[in-house]
């Protein structure tokens, strides 16, 4: 009996420990839940020694949250095999999750893994986002145990507590135990992330950064009556609605000079990617839940969201936001806007570039206000190479498992730790996700279907089987 | 002895008079303090009657406030006087004031007359808007009984109890006892108001109107990422800072077609007028705390204000408001604007234009968002003619008390009583302010000169007299 046929045969058992684990309510963003992320970390090593796991935790000292002095929860390591003549894969995952309320409008009990026979979904807090992807690789340790099947690759695991929360301290251990725990890792695969859509499996190889700016224009000591000084003062609001339509056009086109010079040029390999990917725009605007995309062309539209920059305006801090109708001239206004950015553009020039237009733009006004820009946060765009033998593998264990080529997708948002782990190790970073797209793995009604669960699983084990016949 | 000099020699007693009102919190806009506002109405009518004055309580009907049906503040109306050969003048007032608390930042406490001997300033709630001014009246009647003057015209009070509160019932009333109580009057004067400055005497005879609208553009069917939809969607916040842009330049300057072009022509007359004023562009900015005046010309910058039409961009409710760099593409923003108004733009007309444009303009940008544009409020401005008797006699008696001539004003804001009154009653109205430009009428630690306050009372008084030597 293979390993696949053995998780084939005990998808019950494996239900059950996901059951097991969505019963904790692991939530690392809310001080009175830290307990039970700590039990959480607890039971992981527990499964883990179970399975013969070489299993440890790590703590990452202390944090301030909601006024609390906490202890931050462990990373939980762990190292199956050690074989010289096996490849070395680490994959990483997090055992906490985000915080659910049945308040909140979740149909079920959110940390009571409900099972709906009718669609064949498990519903709760962590079931895909990231309690299922983690079981995911226990359960491929314990299947080959349980079938007698050897294991092909030693197995590091690195699963953190703090992923919902910003990732406190991962940077920091990572860089410590570079030589130490992760020496002699091959490549790196992070299940966390979801198909582009509900139907086809997907392969995920890069992920946008962001510039956000924020544009502080003041001018009056303090907020002042339109009625008496309307006609007479330079408005900071008005001065802020000009900055904003000069960064981006309705369509959605950047205007800041300088900013699409630096996109990497689409080779025609990759527009092809895009051309073969299982997505029409009405996935997008059933997602997007308007029929609203900048464009009626699937291939521009996977372009817009993957491998293209894009600006957007967020919001304005300091005027006035409330129901109603006030006449009051904003003394001071905030307008919050970020680009998420793509190969070659870098966050810091990024926004020198951007501070040095608006700085520009806003001399042209003519205005006697004080403008000033600052940079709020920023982080580098990741892309990895689809052809290095990692990829291959987990592009020919989709199609064992789902007689189907993935979608090589890249994705609009950022996972800070993939670039974390590229950069400190120097090793090939793999998204290989189990979930579809509409899991919902921050809003209310997170799922996962047994499906992707049972067959997540297979295609975990399978990557590892095609790395196995890598050639050294 | 004149009325005059009685008021002179009596300043403690009208002072004390002043004292007494201010200790009645006759809050209107909160109900708890109701029952003050009542107290505040007997008090006036019982003063009224010490007087002579055939006073009475008009009882306006409910409302309902902070989910309590509650007895609006009734009309407090007074005759003094019924003589065929005199003049009527309808005087006007309210006795309610706005919300005051000592932890606001009052440095005495707001319901007890403060008389700091080193300013010679009355502090407290409604010193200056506008029991100083309504008690002036009373104090005018008081003063010629005890010096035995004749009083010079048949003066007819309305005093009301909402005021700060959106004068709720007021124009139902003016409309029903338009033929009663308000028959006869031959002209009317409404002391609730401020001089420009500091230091001039003013009369103010023009206010402008407003036209407020919130521009709304929805597309997604809720808050989108923008790491996972920036760049694939047309974003409403996009949308609306291009709208915004196009309402109005940076140098302040009303960018939609057919605006400008309503405004009623600049006479030299007019002109002169602006250039009388004793004002500094100086007085303005400070008043402003920036430096920060669209014109360093004088006339100008008091044109801005008085006569010409303003737009103010107020703020974005449904965008991100708060502190923080948060990533989302907001679903649907309402932007909110107003038009500050002036012969002869009319509230209706200005709506029509406005949204046509918006209209035509949200066409141009090829969004596929949606637009509608709400119009919130409206009020007409109102300009008198400075050259009839009323003002000529307003202008005497300044230029009696004060030994200057009165600054001619208009302001920017909007006394909505004063339109109802001249629409409703036909009459010339006028508006004769008591308190200076910093007594900070709706803010802590109102305040109201003594020197202003008796010469105000003087003022008013003289008003009258030379009303009584005008030809019929």
């Amino acid at each position: 009996m293979s390993f696949a046929d053995w998780v084939e045969n005990n998808q019950q058992h494996l239900i059950d420990r996901l059951a097991e684990v969505v019963r904790i309510p692991s939530v690392s963003g809310d001080a009175a839940y830290r307990p039970h992320v700590f039990a959480m970390a607890e039971w992981l090593q527990n499964a883990m020694r179970a399975l013969n796991i070489d299993a440890s935790l790590h703590a990452l000292g202390k944090q301030t949250l909601d006024g609390k002095e906490l202890d931050l929860p462990p990373i939980v390591l762990g190292q199956y095999g050690n074989d010289p003549n096996k490849k070395t894969i680490l994959v990483y995952g997090h055992y906490d999750v985000q915080p659910a309320l049945k308040e909140d409008g979740w149909t079920s009990e959110p940390f009571e893994l409900h099972h709906d026979l009718k669609s064949g979904r498990l519903y709760g807090r962590g079931s895909t986002d990231d309690k299922g992807p983690v079981l995911g690789w226990l359960n491929v340790i314990e299947a080959h145990q349980q079938s007698g099947q050897e294991f092909p690759v030693n197995l590091k695991m690195c699963f953190e507590g703090m992923e919902e929360s910003g990732s406190e301290g991962l940077d920091g251990f990572i860089e410590r135990e570079k030589d130490a725990f992760f020496a002699g890792v091959d490549a790196v695969c992070i299940s966390d992330n979801y198909w582009l859509t509900t139907s086809s499996p997907a392969i995920t190889y890069g992920l946008r950064g962001l510039m956000y700016q924020k544009i502080v224009i003041s001018g009056p000591g303090a907020d002042l009556h339109s009625g008496v000084f309307g006609g007479t003062v330079h408005e900071p609001m008005t001065d802020l609605v000009h900055l904003f339509s000069k960064l981006v056009s309705p369509s959605g086109e950047i205007l800041i000079p300088g900013i699409k010079e630096l996109v990497a040029p689409l080779t025609d390999e990759e527009r092809q990617r895009y051309e073969k990917i299982n997505f029409q725009v009405s996935d997008l605007e059933s997602a997007a839940g308007g029929k609203i995309t900048l464009s009626d062309d699937k291939v521009d539209v996977l372009m817009g969201r993957m491998r293209y920059p894009s600006l957007s305006i967020h919001g304005v801090e300091g005027a006035f936001s409330a129901p109603g109708a006030k006449t009051v001239i904003p003394a001071k206004v905030q307008g919050k806007y970020s680009i998420r950015l793509v190969p070659n553009l870098l966050p810091d020039q990024v926004a020198a570039i951007c501070k040095g237009y608006l700085e520009a733009e806003f001399a042209k006004l003519g205005s006697k206000n004080t403008l000033t820009v600052e940079t709020l946060s920023g982080g580098k765009p990741w892309v990895s190479d689809v052809n290095h033998w990692n990829y291959q593998c987990g592009i020919k264990a989709t199609e064992k498992v789902y007689n189907q080529t993935p979608d090589l997708t890249r994705e609009g948002g950022s996972i800070p730790c993939t670039l974390s782990l590229q950069d400190i190790l120097h090793k090939n970073v793999m998204l290989l996700p189990m979930g579809r797209s509409d899991d919902g793995a921050h809003s209310i009604n997170e799922k996962l279907d047994i499906d992707n669960y049972i067959r997540g699983t297979k295609l975990l084990g399978e990557y590892l089987h095609e790395v196995s016949k890598v050639e050294a």
